[in-house]
């Protein structure tokens, strides 16, 4: 059987049909450190639409499940493929259809890396807003298909957003046009909007009408606040978002965070520092905003660091940016990512100690302190997850969910959360969700075992 | 039957079930002039969540159709109640039940009317930026089911946009919480996006999370500009936005509408003037924006007047807020609401322009510029809406579809466009979209007749 399918492709699809071992293991693993057990069928480099649609009537006639996959990127596990699977890789499909400046939007293939978007855009003097850590390396396909976020978000929005269509390709190889070109459009359901953040469920996003932003004007500004503890770092942060400013980006960074970094960047140790804050103004007032929060949080208690010109500032966002390497170095990472309403951010500091100490380990932070997005990392030896850690995973979504939170932020569910999904939706929203599903693929062969599997 | 269900609700709902002919009259009509045929059997004044839940479940068990209301103030039909029918209302459930200025967000019952939340946010120096024209008299949860605009989108949004959350209570009685409270949360699909525009045929919307804004700080400034014709003003509209600056709010009202407006409010004739832009800028660089958009309509050719307080911009602004009550002094009139990308304007104002030459017809139309969304009146003597002002209106439709636009952008389908909404979706999205919606009302009890019915 999986041999007729793999000649099914090859017959329709040339070399465009990959089954070098080599690739086929690559694609069992994303960014999260989890990989699928066994190794997929096929690797379909598809460069067209017409190449989707193909596959996906191959996969459709053949029952063969079939996993989409852009940069491979994911930190969710929601790309992995593995045994009697197809890969169905858009990366090829990278163009960019249209830019308007006028209309303020652009229509882009999904496979265009969303770094390499914004180069091609900014010579338009446009931007497309989502932000995620991994621009530089991720698909927009990707930021559609996961719903992600970025640093951004509290100033401009989630992908969520900025997206006007979607061209989706159905299990059973139709092409749907969902959405549309204005600004306001209200004809049926949103379906647009269910898609996004579907990983990979519903259908394949082979194209995408997305909205652009004009380049914000003037300098932006930095600056720092140093804590003596996490609690008043977070504080200080929802006493930012209380005051009325809004900062275009506000990071916080725990005390282990900040060693794991300085070792990495060989800076001189942070040992009197417990917490930092990391904090960008942008637009015409980005000075004034940049005073007004560092009065906040000078009185909030922190010390605070005003970046006098790019360079610092750059200086000040390599430390930062610097977060994930500087976690390679401890071990392997599960990256969590749960959200909080930005009011309960000390509260989920606290609960994170507590877990800590519950379980004795180290949970190093940061945290999109502007909108209340956590990831704390679980670093451990080795390639599988241990059960402790799982445990204090659980105490931590649990956590998150009795604050108003919720699960995922940005990194979408995945493989990795799929058993807490009941727990955040309930069993009817689950079981509706699951449905909603199954009417865009009956037979269940889009990325099965990801998101509503138990 | 029919006996059988008005008693069964009587008995579990008591006084709150209404059976007052007059009453169940005035329900089969919202603003869009039309009226189903009959009248609905009850009219369920419900004031909980509980009586919402009890109605559906007798529903259910009767296979009874439901119309959901608010304050039934709809422009395209979708909660006109007819024969056979109960009429859901949520009107009565108005209370805030929390605002969080430190979160940016409020929880409110549907039936609250979004001037009455403004008014009352403003107190926290906070606002829900969705302003529909119809603020003053419709409810937040006929926004959320409408998926409403108005005139502030192409700087703050819609309503999708700034709703977190959504409980809604299925067909079956059954209540789900959807969305979440944080700024982020990508948990399953997006299903609080689906319900946004859904026009009652998801559920009923019997709460909702709302995100905030900060009131916007300093002083608006207002400027109009005259054009000695429509297509001019297009296309200065289109400037303005191809200049970058982003007005808060820019209308555009055609020559008839001025006439009819300056005869209403007894202004002296506006003869030497086809067109008028009236534009509003907010926030620090009111006037800064103000002066630019100002150059940039002279050099379009406009007249323009800087309002230089805030009486002139008041009455500036109340010619543009007559445009309703002056269409009425006309006649009976069905107000169409066609998108185009901002680019289009002037190329739709040449439709239009045709469409009338066509039909021998006066379309007075009233645009919101900054975002492309059109509002053409057809208006005619007596209850029913001519033949041919249906094949005007197709014509209409059609070329909006052509110039890459929607049938409407926030006035929602109902059942004035349902015969053209495979038109706009395709077959296939047609079918797929019912099929989502039969996922949640598999007996299809809920607003049958609207949007999705051929």
């Amino acid at each position: 059987m999986t041999g007729d399918v793999v000649g099914l492709l090859r017959e329709a699809l040339a070399d465009r049909v990959d089954i070098d071992p080599a690739h086929l293991d690559a694609m069992r693993a994303d960014k999260s450190g989890h990989a699928a057990a066994g190794s997929p069928i096929a690797l379909v480099h598809a460069a067209s639409i017409d190449d989707v649609q193909t596959t996906m009537r191959i996969a459709s006639a053949t029952g063969t499940p079939v996993v989409v996959r852009g940069a491979g990127t994911g930190l969710a596990g929601g790309a992995n493929a593995g045994a009697g699977e197809i890969v169905l890789s858009v990366r090829g499909m990278d163009r960019i259809l249209e830019v308007r400046a006028d209309d303020l939007l652009a229509v882009v293939e999904p496979g265009i890396l969303n770094a390499d978007l914004n180069r091609a855009l900014a010579g338009h003097g446009l931007w497309w807003a989502p932000d995620p850590a991994s621009r530089e390396i991720s698909t927009v396909g990707g930021n559609i298909a996961t719903g992600a976020g970025g640093l951004l978000c509290a100033k401009y929005g989630v992908v969520r957003d900025p997206v006007l269509g979607v061209d989706l390709v159905l299990a059973d190889g139709r092409l749907l046009h969902l959405g549309h070109r204005s600004v306001k459009g209200v004809t049926g359901l949103d379906l647009t909007s269910l898609v996004i953040g579907s990983e990979g469920t519903l259908g394949v996003v082979v194209g995408a009408t997305l909205e652009l932003r004009r380049l914000v004007p003037g300098q932006a500004r930095t600056l720092t606040a140093s804590f003596p503890d996490v609690r008043a770092a977070a504080t200080a942060a929802a006493a930012v978002t209380a005051s009325g400013v809004q900062p275009a980006i506000m990071e916080l960074m725990d005390a282990s965070c900040l060693r794991a970094v300085h070792r990495l960047l060989e800076l001189p140790a942070s040992d009197g520092t417990a917490a930092q804050l990391t904090i960008q103004t942008d637009g015409p007032a980005a000075s004034a905003e940049a005073e007004s929060i560092a009065a906040t949080l000078t009185a909030a208690g922190g010390t605070v660091r005003l970046a006098r010109d790019e360079a610092e500032a750059e200086l000040l966002w390599r430390i930062r940016r610097s977060m994930h390497p500087a976690m390679e170095t401890l071990g392997t990472t599960l990256i969590e990512d749960v959200s909080v309403p930005r009011s309960a951010l000390p509260a989920m500091f606290d609960e994170i100690a507590r877990i800590e100490r519950a379980f004795d380990l180290v949970i190093p932070t940061v945290c999109h302190a502007g909108d209340g997005n956590l990831h704390p990392n679980f670093v451990f030896e080795g390639d599988e997850v241990p059960e402790v850690i799982w445990q204090a995973a659980d105490e931590l979504f649990r956590a998150a969910l009795r604050l108003g939170g919720t699960l995922t932020g940005e990194h979408g569910v995945g493989v990795l959360k799929r058993r807490w999904l009941v727990d955040e939706l309930g069993e009817d929203q689950w079981q509706l969700q699951r449905q909603i599903a199954r009417v865009f693929d009956p037979q269940g062969i889009l990325n099965p075992g990801k998101v509503f599997a138990p």
